[in-house]
């Protein structure tokens, strides 16, 4: 089988559209767009329409969709439900479809529709991404959302995580300077890893806002099997 | 003393101008321009004319100007010398003015002009750079100059390595990601550093051009107490 080619991509700031036609992308926006996504497919959501702006959420909600909405780790006045993982519990929104508009996550999703896939990564279906990206033929992209187009050290910790288990399949290879920095930033966090976020800037932004409840969960590995996946611009659960 | 705020920026296309002014911005382009600039100075070179475009450095040389030039690791027909520090040796630059065009390294130059104080970093100037950068009062911004609007390894590494030293003064705090990153890749890169770099992108490109001579010199410290630094659009000798 012919070795495909692993690349990443720190924040949308870097991305470059044109090079990655036909490849298989993940999104990465682990704090906490993409965590959420996974959970609320786990938890039975029939489907999430991501929307980028506040004023497309906000229409969606006077149509009577379930909407969450939040910017900077605020939720919105007229939406629902915010972004963290423990608003889309199965209560919340088993069989539902949910209009989903977050800071990052939403946005790149729609920046990267020229791939050939557009799939949700995160360490909550780690284990599960990883193994179909194994069986798979395309190139891959790990695009990290990072915060307002700076790179963030959770996304790339993540992206990480996942290039160190497709470059160790034998399967992937690299020649890409982000994914060997982030492999070898992952290796430094995963001796402790809650220890390693504490660091960054993104909890000390989520701290103030009394926000960090959800970190423990988003760093945790295999909570679900689902593949999120972008079908007809809207998020389905499961590529498998 | 009031502390310092340390950022790091990974390559031009995330430069964010209107947050440094005032401050002082160190350049790092390992290989070469970075390197080969502190190693000019070293030998007795007068001033540097950085220059971004190639029709600008042709000009200069129809003028009779000294001019080093290369694109890609290749050195222009028109040039006298190429982008490799052993060109500027002694014999070639002592008491000359040299108009210098690189692929990365001037034209971040050129970006960083609102900054209060623009100065030049490698490894070859790393303790001279951290003590200078140590007994002043402005925020600094570590400038990498990456490869072609991406991330690279080896500015990063050189990056890290300064971080570490203003982090270790206590003169200096950062809440940045990205320095973070550096100062913890660099934490990996320092146990094997030529084996590191060997790993990285940036080598395999210079590596195809046969331009690989020079890594081992680029990575050595302190060949020189020189800070070059940025005076009337001109790189002069030494800010101490």
């Amino acid at each position: 089988m012919e070795i495909r080619k692993l690349e990443t991509c720190f924040t949308p700031a870097l991305f470059e559209p044109g090079l990655h036609t036909g490849s298989t992308v993940v999104i990465i926006d682990i704090l906490r767009a993409t965590s959420s996504i996974c959970t609320a497919f786990e938890h039975g959501a029939e489907s999430i329409i991501p929307v980028a702006g506040v004023e497309e959420a906000r229409a969606y909600k006077k149509r009577g969709f379930l909407v969450a909405a939040e910017r900077d780790g605020i939720i919105l006045d007229f939406a629902d439900l915010g972004n963290s993982p423990f608003n889309f519990s199965r209560e919340n929104i088993q069989g539902k479809t949910i209009v989903y508009s977050t800071t990052n996550g939403t946005g790149i999703i729609r920046m990267a529709s020229s791939a050939g896939c557009i799939i949700i990564g995160s360490f909550l279906n780690i284990t599960s991404l990883c193994d179909w990206l194994i069986t798979r033929t395309e190139n891959v992209l790990l695009f990290c959302a990072g915060w307002k187009n700076r790179f963030n050290l959770e996304d790339t910790i993540c992206a990480g995580a996942i290039a160190e288990r497709l470059l160790n399949s034998s399967r992937y290879s690299t020649i890409c300077d982000s994914t060997i920095a982030a492999v070898d930033l992952w290796s430094v966090a995963k001796k402790d890893l809650r220890g390693y976020i504490d660091k960054a800037a993104h909890r000390n932004r989520l701290k103030k806002n009394g926000l960090d409840d959800c970190i423990d969960f988003c760093l945790t590995a295999d909570y679900t099997r689902k593949i999120p996946f972008i079908k007809n611009d809207i998020l389905v659960s499961d590529i498998l």
